[in-house]
């Protein structure tokens, strides 16, 4: 399973909106392929820090399928207008499984 | 619940050794108070760039118990030396659920 991580920056006075946007697109996350999970997360110490976590089986159902496909372009219709700065993405795997996941 | 997101940066010659490290410190995580999960995920584009996620009941249960607690030293004493840099380190919580969680 891949982990994406997308830190997204947006004028704090705007959260309500945004927050309604997200939730408004969870369904495109559900109908992309190889998509297993997604969630907003809000950084407590950062006002106005985010963090987008989707789980992917591939990296390429991220990076191929989902950005070439109308789902990604819906996303970012939506999500897109309250980015204050260009979102900062990166995929991570785990590596020590731990306890609890 | 609180997501704890520690980000490691560490020497990647030393990536076998410091993953024994880490195995090694679950328990620690586990017998904390109010401590829910832990893994630790490695970013694929950045090369010795780790993540420790921990979960945990509250903001508290991290930031005083666990930092004022015998675990706190062990886990820093077998992870630390491996610290190519000082740990960042900030706390999330979900604001929109998403789906597949």
């Amino acid at each position: 399973m891949i982990r994406e991580v997308a830190q997204l920056t947006i004028d704090p006075a705007k959260e309500a909106d945004f927050l309604a946007a997200v939730e408004k697109a969870v369904p495109i996350f559900q109908a992309a392929e190889g998509c297993k999970a997604m969630r907003l997360e809000k950084v407590i110490e950062t006002p106005g820090m985010y963090r987008l976590i989707v789980l992917w089986e591939t990296l390429e159902a991220h990076t191929v399928t989902f950005r070439e496909s109308q789902g990604f372009q819906d996303w970012r219709a939506l999500a897109g207008p309250f980015f204050a700065e260009t979102p900062s993405v990166d995929h991570s795997e785990a590596v020590v499984e731990g306890f609890g996941g």
